[in-house]
C-alpha cells in the first residue's frame, strides 16, 4: 500500500476494476481460497452464517478482589491514558496508589461493577432479535471482550476459535464498539487489542505453524466502529430523560435543565485530534431535537484524574455552579456509556448529587437511568447489527482516517487491517 | 424575579394563568399601552410591520485605516478575549502592536473586509423574501449591527429610531445573530452590547428626559440567537462543498478528508461551559449526514491568538500533519462564519494552503467557498426569519440559561430583559 495516499488506499470502495481493491485481492484473495476450503461452521443453518457479535468495550472489575488487576490493565493502556516513556513505570505505580481508594468505591456500589452483566444481556438480546431479523447471517453468537477485565479479548478470541470459527474454517465476527462515539482512547483503543490479539492467535507471519489452510480461513472482521446517532439510540436516551423528567412537577417540567455528561478527555487526546468531542455534540444535540428543544441544556465532562489539563466544562463544577446560581433542577444524562458503571452508580449518584445536595439542592437534582436492559436500546442495537450485516459494511469511512496528531503506528496498521477485510467481497465501506 | 429560580423565571412559556407572566405584565405592560399609543409607523401595510431585521456581527474593517479602531475595540471586548483585570489596560497595548501586522494581512485581501458588503446583501435579499412570504410583518427592513466595526451597535439602533421605531411608536426589531452557533464570545457580546446600548437610549430608567408615551413605547425586540443545523444553511453547505469536491479527479473524490475549520474559542471559555463547540460539532454532523458520509473528515479549530490555551485540533497544524501523513487531498470548510473574511481570505487562502503548498501538497489543499452570496442560504435565513417571526418567538429556550461558570452580570442582565420581551405578548420561547 503506498504511503503517499494512505487513505485514499485506506477508505476506498473496493470495486474490482479499481486497482487499488485489485491489489489487496491479490494480496489477500480469501474469498476464491474460501471456496475451497469451505468455513466449516458456515453452511448448515444461515447461508452465511453463524456470525460472531462481539461487544467491545472497557469493562469494569465484577468483585472488589479484581480491582488491582483491572487498574493495573487500564493505567498500562497509553491509548486511555498517555503517559508518555514513563508509561511502564507510572502506569504500575499509579494504579497501586489508587486501588484501596477504588476498591472502597466499589464496594459502595455493591462490590463490583455491573459492566459485565449489562453487556452479555445485551448481546444475548441482541442476537435472538437479529436471528429472526436477520436469518441469512444466523445464528448470531453473542461475545464480549473487555478491555480491563474479564473476558478480556484474548479470552473472547481464544473462545471464539473453540466455537469453530477460524483455524482454516473461517468464518465471521463483527466487532460492535459499545461506545456509541469513537474516541481513539475506547474504541480505537479497543479495536488495537483486538487487531494485536488477533495477530497473535491468527496472523499467518506471527504464526509459523499455521498450515496453509487454517492461515487462509482465519476469521473474515468487520467493524461497527460509531453510532452517534442512531434513532433507536436517541429514542432510548429520550425515553430516560423524559421518564426521569416526570419526577418533577408538572408545571416546572420543562425548566429542568439537561446536563448531559460524558468521559472527559485529556487535552492533549483532544488536540491531537480526536473526534469523540465532536461525535457526543452531536449524540446530545440528537437527542436535544428528539425531545423538541424543550428544555435548555448543556454537555460537561466528568472523571477527570490527574493533574493534566483535561476537556470541561467538568459536570462536578457545573453542577455546584448552577446550584449556587440557584438553578436546582438538573437532570444529569450519562451520554457516552450506555450501562452504569462506577461513573454513574458512584461519580454522579454518590458524588456529585451527594455535595449538590450539600449545597441545598433538596434533591432536585438527579440523574437519568442508564441504558442497561431498555428494550428500546437493545432493539436499536439490533437494527445497526442488522444494518450492518445485510450491507456487507466493514467499518465506517471515518474510521480509515488517522487523527491528524496521531503518531501511533499501531493505529495505521490496525487501519490498514480492519480497511483491508473489506477488500475480500467489495464490500462497502459506509456509516 | 426571583433569584432562587432564575432559569424558571428565563425560560418560562409565558401563559396569561402564570404567575410569573403576571408579573411581567404588570411591570411592563406594553401591549395595553400599545393599543393606547399606537405605534406611528405599523399600521398602514402589514398588520405587524413593518419590522427591523438587524443582523448582527464581529464585522470588520472595511479599509485598511479602519483596523486600529477595529482592533482597539476586539481586544477591549472581555466577552470576546478575556484579558481579566488589565483588559483596559492590557487590550490597546495588544491592538496598538498588532495593528501594523493586521493592516498588512487586510491589504493583501484587496484592502478590507467584505463582510460589510456580504452582510447588507444578504440582509436586504432576506427582507425582499420576508415581504412575500410573511406580508403580516412586511415590510421588512434590513439592518446590520457590527461590533467592532461600522456600522456599530450604537448607530443601527440610531438609524432604526430616526426611521420611526421606538420612542413612542413601538414596532418590532428582531435581532439575528449571523453566527450559526451561539458562543457567549460572539453572539453573546453582541447581545451585551445591543443591551446596552438600548439601555442607554431607550430605558426610561436610564432616560429621565423621556416622555411616559416613548418610554412605554419602546422598540420591542426577539432574538435568533442560534441556528446550527437549520436544514437551508446545512445544504448551503453541502453545496459549496460538492461545488469544491468536484474540481477533483473524479476517481479520488469520496477520498477528500473534509476538514471543518472554526474559529477557536480559549480554554477559559469552553471551560466555563460555552455552548459553541457543541453547536458546531453539531453543525458538521449535519452536513456530513446530508453528504452520506460519503467523505472522512474533522473539526478543527483555527485563530488562536496568545499564550493561554485554545481548543484544538489547530486547523494548521491539522492540514500540516496529515500533508505529511501523505494525505494530500483536503478541503478546508470554514463553519462558524457565513461570509469571508480575513479568517478565510487571509489565513486560509494564504497562510494554511500555502505552507500545505510548501509542504508538497501540490495545489490539492483547498477551501469551499463561504456562504456569501449563496441564494441557498438567503432563501435558509428568509426562512428560518420567516418561521421565528409567524411564530412570534422570543428566543431559543437554550438562551435563558447563564454557562455554569459565568460571572458575568451582564449576562444575566441582558437575558432578563431578551427573555422579559415575550412576556409582553404571550410569545412562545422556543427554538
Amino acid at each position: 500500500m503506498s504511503v503517499q495516499r494512505p487513505l485514499q488506499a485506506l477508505t476506498k470502495r473496493a470495486t474490482p476494476s479499481q486497482s487499488l481493491t485489485l491489489q489487496y485481492r491479490t494480496r489477500q484473495p480469501h474469498r476464491s481460497l474460501a471456496s475451497v476450503v469451505p468455513p466449516v461452521t458456515q453452511s448448515h443453518v444461515g447461508r452465511q452464517g453463524p456470525t460472531a457479535m462481539v461487544f467491545m468495550n472497557m469493562g469494569g472489575p465484577s468483585s472488589t478482589d479484581q480491582v488491582g488487576d483491572f487498574l493495573s490493565r487500564l493505567f498500562a493502556d497509553g491509548d486511555l491514558i498517555p503517559l508518555g516513556p514513563l508509561q511502564n513505570y507510572l502506569g504500575p505505580l499509579i494504579s497501586r496508589r489508587r486501588t484501596p481508594k477504588i476498591k472502597k468505591q466499589y464496594a459502595e456500589i455493591g462490590g463490583g461493577s455491573p459492566i459485565r452483566k449489562w453487556s452479555e444481556y445485551q448481546a444475548e438480546e441482541m442476537c435472538k432479535i437479529l436471528d429472526q431479523t436477520n436469518p441469512e447471517t444466523a445464528p448470531h453468537k453473542p461475545y464480549v471482550a473487555f478491555r480491563y477485565a474479564s473476558p478480556l479479548t484474548e479470552e473472547m478470541y481464544t473462545r471464539l476459535l473453540e466455537d469453530g470459527f477460524g483455524k482454516g474454517r473461517g468464518g465471521r465476527a463483527v466487532a460492535f464498539t459499545q461506545y456509541p462515539q469513537y474516541s481513539c482512547s475506547t474504541t480505537g483503543s479497543s479495536l488495537n487489542d483486538l487487531w494485536k490479539v488477533r495477530n497473535r492467535l491468527e496472523s499467518p507471519s506471527r504464526n509459523q505453524n499455521l498450515s496453509a489452510a487454517e492461515a487462509e480461513g482465519s476469521i473474515r472482521w468487520s467493524v461497527i466502529d460509531r453510532w452517534p446517532t442512531h434513532p433507536g439510540l436517541i429514542e432510548a436516551f429520550a425515553e430516560n430523560i423524559t421518564a426521569k423528567l416526570e419526577t418533577y412537577p408538572e408545571e416546572m417540567r420543562d425548566s429542568v435543565v439537561l446536563l448531559y455528561s460524558a468521559h472527559s478527555l485529556p487535552m492533549s487526546v483532544v488536540n491531537r485530534g480526536d473526534p469523540y468531542p465532536a461525535e457526543v455534540a452531536a449524540t446530545v444535540w440528537a437527542v436535544q431535537q428528539k425531545l423538541g428543544f424543550r428544555n435548555p441544556y448543556r454537555l460537561c465532562w466528568q472523571s477527570q484524574v490527574g493533574p493534566s489539563a483535561w476537556l470541561g466544562a467538568q459536570t462536578s463544577d457545573t453542577v455546584n455552579n448552577f446550584v449556587k446560581q440557584g438553578q436546582k433542577d438538573l437532570v444529569l444524562i450519562p451520554i457516552a456509556f450506555t450501562s452504569d458503571h462506577i461513573e454513574t452508580l458512584f461519580e454522579i449518584d454518590k458524588e456529585v448529587i451527594h455535595e449538590a445536595d450539600q449545597l441545598g439542592a433538596e434533591g432536585r437534582v438527579r440523574r437519568a437511568e442508564s441504558l442497561n436492559g431498555s428494550p428500546t436500546f437493545i432493539k436499536a442495537l439490533a437494527d445497526l447489527a442488522g444494518s450492518h450485516l445485510k450491507n456487507n459494511e466493514v467499518c465506517s469511512r471515518q474510521m480509515g482516517l488517522r487523527c491528524p496528531g496521531c503518531k501511533n503506528e499501531k493505529c495505521l496498521q490496525q487501519k490498514k487491517f480492519f480497511m483491508g477485510q473489506g477488500a475480500q467481497d467489495n464490500a462497502a465501506v459506509t456509516l
